[in-house]
């Protein structure tokens, strides 16, 4: 099996598990070996105190593709540090689209930007995380081949 | 009208437009000048990949406290740069705590340290957020008085 | 006079100005418009308690391509916010080069990354600084022309 | 011999090994488990195109007061991930403080916050910087009986 292949299994083996981004209606765009992209809507349930979209949606988009990219070898990695700059507000109705990039990666750290844009491609939001790898495979062997 | 009572009138105000942080069960505990306390309990739909609480859950619970701090003077702020440290994992069923406080503040520019914890009042996640006053209030004067 | 000849003239002012980059040994390598590279050899007066590359002259030489890359157009501005990521130690003798790059610019608030590699082109640091344009010129315009 | 004689022993064998710090005349203060106080003053050779305190010699102050701290349990700890902001200009002339407080420490991974003042205990920066121990002591033990 390609490696390409095995980092879609991972990615489909995270949305099987996790919760929080697909009840917000995340989904996943494109995988590649340290590259992710995820899109989302925004809706009227995203609202924050100034109607335009809240931090926290925007971010837990940048941050799901910041985690499909640093598991996407199959070495199960969390997040650690993440910092993120907004630019420009998102509104009800756009939607955005985030991907990640490995900017560096070595031994068990990685650095990940993710770029944040909306339907117009304008940048929304600048990302970067920090992951460190522990323990485990996100597929064990026998579910891989 | 005290201080106090305008700061929580601007949280009420902030709670009464916004739908994220409230959709997910976010709720305010405490409110003051600078100040702001929330509280979320970690449930089955914020699971991340790894079964734990997803990052883009606990951001958005500091992220909210740093909101209400910033805009606790009735000076419509918004959070620019944001960066988050996550040293313990939280679990399904843990009830978290993030506590805002003033470290900076002069002229547009407020920078704002927020503690997440659990309910062994262990750390979980440390936040910064630097705010940008825009124009306006948040509460109208005729709606203070 | 082209763009390209205004940023190195930007830079040279700089150089004529500022006494704590050169003191250290900083040299610009290129310069372009949003774009500056600079390099430093670690001396043994940079030594830190480990014996390897105090991480101020590191963040110096990586501040000091922020501040050419930022003030390229010649409109003056500051560094904010800055952040370094220290992924290997650099050594006495090592020479270290900066690269800055403009990675989001609009109205006052430009966002840079500065990679900063070593002779074997090991990436030893990564940088981002946040600009804020505040008034007026680095270059006057009669000296412009 | 205290805990309290151990850090200062070990403030001392980084200020032996060290040379930059030194070299721009940065002083110890004060010293304690988890915190470390620095000061310098701001000379004619740490002027940047601006002619205020060049960035780099700002952080070096604030980098050096974490080492202090981060080390001053004689665990060899290195700096790994640092952020400064930067809210008001220092020149020359002025003596700025950097005072480095522990604000979490568990297993390898501890977070500092320093807070640069100038002699009117004006705030010029706050910087952030997280360390990770490594192996090794400051001092070996026979140096410290």
């Amino acid at each position: 099996m390609s490696e390409k292949k095995l980092c879609y299994k991972v990615a489909q083996k995270i949305f099987e598990t996790e919760n929080f981004a697909s009840s917000i209606g995340i989904e996943m765009v494109d995988i590649d070996d340290g590259f992710a992209k995820v899109k989302m809507e925004i809706k009227d349930s995203m609202k924050n105190g100034n109607s335009t979209c809240h931090g926290g949606a925007i971010f837990t988009l940048a941050d799901t593709a910041f985690a499909l990219a640093c598991n996407s070898r199959n070495i199960v990695s969390v997040g650690q540090f993440c910092d993120i700059s907004y630019v420009k507000p998102a509104f009800i109705g756009d939607t955005l689209v985030a991907s990640a990039t490995e900017k560096y990666l070595s031994g068990r750290t990685g650095i990940y930007d993710i770029l944040v844009t909306n339907q117009k491609f304008e940048t929304i939001a600048l990302f970067q995380g920090k992951s460190r790898a522990i323990k485990g495979l996100v597929i064990e062997e026998k579910e891989v081949s």
